[in-house]
C-alpha cells in the first residue's frame, strides 16, 4: 500500500516547480528503470510489481511493492507492468567541451517528446553532453524521461544563457543548421565543437546566431519544407561520425 | 451551420471503416490544406472560417464558412482556426520502381505519427513512392495527414502483400537495416532500388527478411540501443543521396 501522503509527494513530481523543490524526479517502465540501476544516479526510492522485483538485484536500494494499478496511479505512463522510481536529480554542471569531442546546443527545444529524441539519438552517436537554454523543455519532466529510452543516465546537461555561455567559451568551431548554410555531405566538420539545434518554430535566436562560426545545411532532394528537431540532430550528427 | 447528419458524416471519417465505405478522408489544418488545394487530391467540400476564406481562391471548390468551434468539434484537432476538407481517396495504385528511383517499403509500421514522419522524410529526400504492409497504419487516418505537414500531397501509396510483391518484383536491389548489415557509411548504393523499414519493435519480419539483396547497418558511436523508424529512415535516405 502506498499512503495518501506518499502518493500526492510522487505526483506532485510530475510538476516541475516541485520537482525542483525536492530535487528529484520519476523514472517510470522496466527498460528506463533498469537503465536507471546500472547508473549513477542516487535511487530514493522504486516501486515495483512483483513480478519486477525478481529481475532486479535490490539489496542497497530501497524497494517497495505494489500492484500495477497502484503503479499507474501514481506515475505518468497508460501502462506500466513493472517499476517506478522517486530519483535524486543532479547539480547543474558546468560542460566544457574537450578534445575529440562534440557538445550538443539546443536552443529553446520545447516539446518533451522531442528533446527525449534528441537525447537518445546524442546516447547513439557517442555525444554525453548537452548545453540547453532556459527555456529548453526540463530534462527531467517524465515524458522527456520516458521518451530517452534509458539514454538519460548517459548524458550530462546543463542549463543557462548560452549567448554568456559562448562568451566565455568561444576558442572552438559552433555549427548551427540555415537555409543558407554549407551542405553538410560537403562539409570538413572539425575533431571538436557544438552543434546548436534551434527551436522547433523558429529556429535558432538571432542573438545565438550571432555565436555560429559555421552555418551548415541538410541537403534537400524533395519538396517537404522542413525537417523536425530530432531527424535533423540525427542527420547532422551521422555526417559529422563518418569522418569523426 | 453544419447539420447534424454532415457532423456525423465527418466525424465517421475518422475511423478506418468508414473511410474505406465512402473512400473520403479529412484534411485538417492551415498547411495541410494549402497545400491539398495545390495538388491532385479530387476535394468534396472544405469548411473554413471567415478568416482563412481569405487566403484561397475558391472559385472550383465547393466552400462552406464555419466557425473555429465548429470546425474544432468536428475534426480532430485541438486547435484549427482555419480549415477542414473533405476529400476523395485514390485508388490503390500498382508501384513500379524506374531507373534513378528508390522506392521506400514499410513492413509493419504502426503508428501514425511515425508514418507522417516517415512521409515527410521521403518528401525531403525525394523519393514519392511507398508500398506499405496490409498491417501497416492507414495512410488516410488524420494523425498521419497531419504529421506528414503537407507532404501527403506529393507521396503515391500502396498497400498490399509485401512477400507477393517481391516475387514479382525481384531484379532490383532490396536495402534492409540489421544490426549485422554492412556500415552505411561505407555502402555502395545502387542507382535505384527499394529501402525496407521494418516495425517500431519487431523490425522486419523473417519472410520480409527473405526478399533483402543487402543487409545494411547505421553505425553506432554510443550506447543507445536502437532509434527509432523516421530517424533510421532519414539517416538511410540522407546516405543514399550522399551519392545519388
Amino acid at each position: 500500500m502506498i499512503s495518501k501522503q506518499q502518493q500526492k509527494y510522487i505526483q506532485s513530481l510530475q510538476i516541475k516547480k516541485y520537482r525542483q523543490e525536492y530535487q528529484s524526479f520519476l523514472v517510470e517502465g522496466a527498460k528506463s528503470v533498469l537503465e536507471l540501476l546500472n547508473s549513477d544516479f542516487l535511487i530514493d526510492k522504486i516501486y515495483v510489481t512483483e513480478k519486477f522485483a525478481e529481475q532486479i538485484d535490490s539489496k542497497s536500494i530501497s524497494i517497495e511493492l505494489a500492484t500495477q494499478a497502484e503503479i499507474e496511479k501514481i506515475g505518468t505512463l497508460q501502462s506500466n507492468d513493472s517499476a517506478l522510481a522517486i530519483v535524486k536529480m543532479k547539480p547543474n554542471q558546468a560542460i566544457i567541451c574537450n578534445d575529440n569531442e562534440y557538445v550538443l546546443v539546443l536552443d529553446d527545444i520545447r516539446d518533451p517528446g522531442n528533446l527525449g529524441t534528441i537525447i537518445r539519438i546524442a546516447d547513439w552517436y557517442g555525444i554525453n553532453k548537452i548545453i540547453c537554454s532556459e527555456n529548453t523543455v526540463d530534462f527531467y519532466n517524465p515524458k522527456v524521461i520516458a521518451s530517452t529510452m534509458g539514454s538519460f543516465t548517459r548524458i550530462k546537461i546543463w542549463y543557462g544563457d548560452l549567448e554568456k555561455y559562448f562568451n566565455r567559451n568561444n576558442n572552438l568551431p559552433v555549427y548551427g543548421t540555415f537555409i543558407s548554410g554549407e551542405n553538410i555531405h560537403k562539409t570538413n566538420f572539425s575533431k571538436n565543437g557544438f552543434i546548436i539545434i534551434g527551436n522547433e518554430s523558429n529556429g535558432i535566436r538571432p542573438e545565438i546566431e550571432k555565436k555560429v562560426t559555421d552555418k551548415i545545411t541538410i541537403p534537400r532532394f524533395g519538396n517537404a519544407e522542413s525537417l523536425n528537431a530530432g531527424i535533423a540532430t540525427a542527420i547532422v550528427l551521422d555526417n559529422i561520425r563518418r569522418y569523426n
